[in-house]
């Protein structure tokens, strides 16, 4: 690299990673609001994230910043990059095209508009109080209209939110995709439903001392290679992940004290998150590229740790008898094999994050066209309750109760993610797709799982996806990984295997 | 005011509100690297709380900051302006004059160092280790001075540093307040010594389970009147306020099995400030006046409230049998009068923080005469501990074990806080004057005490002093609220009127 362009990549690292720095500050504030910052101080702190975003905004679009992306655009600068610094002048200039396109003050409108709607949502969903929220978020929907007007139409307006998510996704690829897992789930559910081999689940319904149930959380977190040290965690509503910096990567969960299986897979879930951020080369941070590449693959960490190893027999193999002693007056009676069946029940039900690996499909769905009604088809924000329940109804055969375990149950939209959900289900099939592959290069994974050696699969996911962060594209990680472009037959093919042996099908 | 004046202060409002969610930021970063934010993350966290400094530095020293306070200080202009906004401009151009002698790069790397040396301060503390920590410090006063050269000198290097947090106070008025005061506390201690009426302390020593310590330490800081929906409680090495927003006042406390009153005292004293901050008028939010208008006057509101009031007769007739109820096995047959004496014991000790309230002054004269020596008289950094533990026995007797215990004993040289611990001793001669008024004007203050009616008194407090913040200088608010200016002997009269009493003298 000749030592002008050295020079003036030392300057452009510098804008970077101060852009970084607002990052971490304003996820900082983030995970405060969520995890118990004080309720009066909210409407101050509002202020200042929307300042601080609007800063971090302001220099992602600033003349200096155009000026470093032509420069090192330009073929006979480029061509003295590495791969990874090209990478990152391509990301740049994505986000310096993106947001170049939205005026300052519709930028801070809806960065003070979402964390107030954040705050809002909690109460509303506590409350299950619609009306007070729907104010909020009516407004975040005509702004993000707006933007996507900004930003210009792909093949419809929803696209163009999908796209921010999963790179290179579209809502053509996306119907094509659910209706070939769809074509595939919904016999494997029917025929679930008919089965007489039902898991027994009744021993679940007691209580689970809370204490106990943070101890038993934090000991598979540190089984599966979190890295406390660079990273803690917090209770909070929803569940999260947040990297504050690839060396402070938070996680938080909620514990239900009826329901000991939700806080112990949502920990696994959040930790799937954070194995990904923390073990990100430590080269690429400060970088736009130190985060996962997209939603989806994010999501894929997730689930794989969640699901495929979470809820498969090796795993309790080693596992259950640490939960029993964490529990013994609860589950002492309770043989594993029962138990591996009771949290691989199928059952319709109403809220995602409880759902089932098979079901979840279909709550994403559900999801997924409501965005498109919203953003594609003019359905109005008061009628969302109506047709989230119509929905519910017609999918999984249930009416929600109240709007709290209903069309609020979920975070996103108060933050103003339209178009994020899609991800879940991709991380499903990336998942099994990665799973899979993962399989046939280490034949011994379940004897490791069931021995409680689990470094050798966190190894494996670092060395092929975890390390290179968003350096690779989601497209190219896939076939890198596992040969193949993105093919929903390997989570059917699980699904199908798994089930048929619980069930007896 | 002119249309255009209008124009332009709100102009200036907003770049000083701007300048306050900087402000805001750094706190909840500091607030967080105090509280768990995991270790490996912190040198990544410090390059951002170094980034987000700078940015408010060269705020508060920009063109456009400089613009507006030539613009406001015109008389023609000026006149203008209320009282408020006037002590704006001048806080302002205070700060300014303050800060633009300082080079940008010089500040960030205060502010990178004094981050790091926390932490650094931290462990050297646990491991008692001096040596780990002594480059850091040595590094930070080496640029003190630089910036005191940059300032200019006051009377000596030391009074500069003295006059940040006492506003026009010097280093030869603090000698003759110590001198004089010393000249009545020294005899006190003496006949304490010499008493046959020594309280009997060995209850103190049991262990008090951390759990209970919580929560009565959450109900007196209910009943003091701090608004946990305003502010939250946490732990951490060293017990701190920290006020991100007046509706965001935050306050750490650490706890000790063995001993229970350290928590206790600590909560009131750091509830103390807390009340401060949280009752400043909300009109003054995010400007530079929403805070204490002096460390010696928010230290006279943390002190009334841990020893005027929480260490006061009327205070444990009313409490007394909570704190029993919270700990029946340890203190069922303790009686009342016997607590109260015992947590007024006097005795040469060697921690500050849990000195108590008369030979505490002696602590601080230990710490300003080093100070002094530090910046007026060239003591090198590495003969600190020597040092500290010479004069530890020449005016306590008392000679630490380690360094732990001594020179490393206190938070604040590792923020690069010198000039500040005068303020202590301060903050104790202010509120006993404050105490003297308040008797005055509220004669039936001890029966609302002991009723556990401690309103009126948050109440009073709050109208003569919180609410006005930083509004007012240090000097104003004591002759307005006592009729005098500051003297050290209400607080000679208070305590040997209380110590008479305890010890039969």
């Amino acid at each position: 690299m000749e030592d002008q362009v050295k020079r003036n990549w030392d300057q452009f690292l510098e804008l970077i990673r101060k852009i970084g720095g607002y990052n971490e500050a304003v996820a900082l504030m983030h995970w405060d609001l969520r995890t118990g910052a004080p309720r009066k101080g909210v409407e101050l702190r509002s202020e200042t994230l929307g300042m601080l975003s609007t800063e971090m905004f302001k220099l992602s679009i600033s003349e200096e910043m155009g000026n470093f992306i032509e420069e090192f655009s330009k073929p006979e600068i480029n061509e003295q990059l590495d791969q990874v610094s090209r990478t990152i002048v391509a990301e740049c200039k994505k986000e310096y095209d993106h947001n170049r396109k939205i005026p300052a003050d519709k930028f801070k409108e809806f960065a003070v508009l979402s964390a107030h709607a954040q705050t809002l949502w909690e109460e509303a969903k506590e409350n299950s109080d619609f009306v007070s929220f729907e104010p909020s978020l009516s407004k975040l929907i005509v702004l993000l209209k707006e933007f996507i007007g900004y930003w210009g139409e792909k093949d419809t307006r929803y696209d163009t939110l999908v796209d921010q998510y999963e790179p290179d996704m579209t809502v053509a690829k996306l119907d094509a995709i659910f209706s070939r897992l769809r074509d595939r789930l919904v016999p494997l559910v029917k025929k679930i439903e008919a089965s007489e081999h039902k898991p027994e689940t009744a021993f679940l319904d007691q209580l689970f001392e809370q204490e106990q149930q943070e101890k038993f959380g934090k000991f598979i977190l540190e089984q599966m290679g979190y890295d406390f040290e660079a990273g803690r965690l917090d209770e909070s509503v929803h569940p999260f992940m947040i990297g504050l910096n690839p060396r402070d990567v938070r996680i938080t969960t909620h514990y239900l004290q009826d329901d000991v299986t939700s806080a112990v897979f949502s920990s696994l879930h959040e930790g799937g998150h954070a194995l990904y951020e923390q073990n990100i080369d430590t080269s690429l941070a400060g970088t736009p590229l130190a985060t996962g590449t997209s939603m989806g693959i994010h999501e894929s960490q997730s689930r794989l740790w969640e699901n495929m190893i979470g809820r498969s027999r090796a795993f309790w193999e080693r596992y259950y008898v640490d939960l029993q002693k964490h529990f013994p007056q609860q589950l002492a009676n309770v043989e594993l094999e029962d138990f591996y069946r009771a949290i691989n029940r199928v059952e319709n039900s109403l809220i995602r994050i409880e759902a089932d690996e098979l079901t979840y499909n279909l709550h994403i769905i559900i999801r997924y066209e409501i965005e498109k009604m919203l953003f594609n088809e003019g359905l109005e924000v008061k009628d969302l309750p109506r047709v989230w329940n119509e929905k519910y109804e017609e999918y999984l055969g249930l009416t929600p109760p109240n709007d709290g375990v209903g069309v609020l149950q979920d975070v996103h939209w108060s933050g103003g993610d339209f178009g994020y959900f899609a991800s879940y289900s991709l991380g499903n099939m990336y998942s099994a797709q990665i799973l899979h592959t993962l399989r046939k290069e280490m034949p011994q994974m379940d004897e490791y799982i069931a021995a409680g050696n689990l470094a050798p699969i966190k190894e494996w996911l670092t060395d092929k996806i975890y390390r290179f962060g968003k350096s690779v594209t989601p497209a190219e990680l896939i076939l890198r990984v596992t040969g193949e472009e993105l093919t929903p037959d390997y989570l059917a093919d699980y699904l199908e295997e798994k089930y048929t042996e619980i069930y007896k099908l």
